[in-house]
């Protein structure tokens, strides 16, 4: 990931070579079950075609909420959105700091409340209501060195506002 | 899924029916790639167990990101859960209420400035500024009724807490 500073350093010159959308496109299959696309996105003033090939990748649900449980569901892909962001922005920001890593483990949970979804309770939110996020880090640096590279995270930050997070980082 | 009227009358005459706590374990594998681990969660006050088999979901990032672009980034799954969860929300309240879809195509664009994750400016998220969804419906109700079907997602929540969402759904 040497790149990385190249790209800081490229960003900070000109704002524009850090500006991207991504995009998903998705379909229902049937019941429970949709899924999505995942190819083309813009970045750095254009559109990217390195993806030949596009990513495709299912929802479902588990047997209590009346799916095949082919796949994860939508909530649980915001855990592992979140927990894969946490890791690469641990990872990036060690690289660009020269700070190297072994083992990077991160768990979390989050609770729901279906009220919400049925329209029972306004009173409860629809998504999390609280998430607990916990990281396992090796390294020889300090968790408050690690946990500011972590807070950098795009999908920790929209995670944040949108539901209570206690995080957590221990060394391994 | 004609369970699902049964499962909301028990949530309205019990809320602990209602409550459930997901989880995912996720480890780095090498550069920006790791892998989630989605296996048990709770709900209806026990460890449910239904699930044999644990769901394995890498994330990557692309070329332009240093990555070998084996999976979608963090940032396309949190569209993903975005995308799969209006649409199984939208399945599920017009199965309650009886009413016949069609096809359910729903797209969603994400605009991110990296100025954010690599610090360069703390005046810009970090995660999505704006996303745009649209959803395309096949069917004999109108969007209006639609709509707030849709509106019950618990990610749609999460995302328009985090970010400004612009939401616009079409009759095919």
């Amino acid at each position: 990931m040497d790149g990385v500073v190249d790209l800081a350093t490229r960003i900070s010159a000109d704002a524009e070579v850090g500006k991207s959308s991504f995009r998903v496109s998705n379909q229902w299959l049937e019941g429970t079950r949709s899924r999505s696309t995942v190819q083309g996105f813009y970045t750095n003033g254009a559109e990217d075609t390195s993806r030949g090939k596009a990513h495709l990748v299912d929802a479902d649900q588990p047997a209590f909420l009346y799916g095949d449980d082919t796949a994860p569901n939508p909530v649980e892909y915001v855990l592992h959105a979140l927990c894969s962001c946490l890791c690469v922005t641990l990872v990036a920001h060690a690289s660009v700091q020269g700070i190297h890593l072994g083992a990077v483990e991160t768990r979390a949970e989050g609770d729901m409340d279906a009220r919400g979804f049925f329209g029972i309770s306004d009173e409860v939110s629809k998504g999390y209501e609280r998430i607990r996020v916990e990281m396992r880090v090796e390294s020889d640096v300090d968790v408050e060195t690690l946990t500011t590279f972590a807070m950098h995270s795009p999908v920790y930050e929209m995670v944040s506002r949108a539901s209570s997070v206690n995080f957590s980082m221990t060394k391994i």
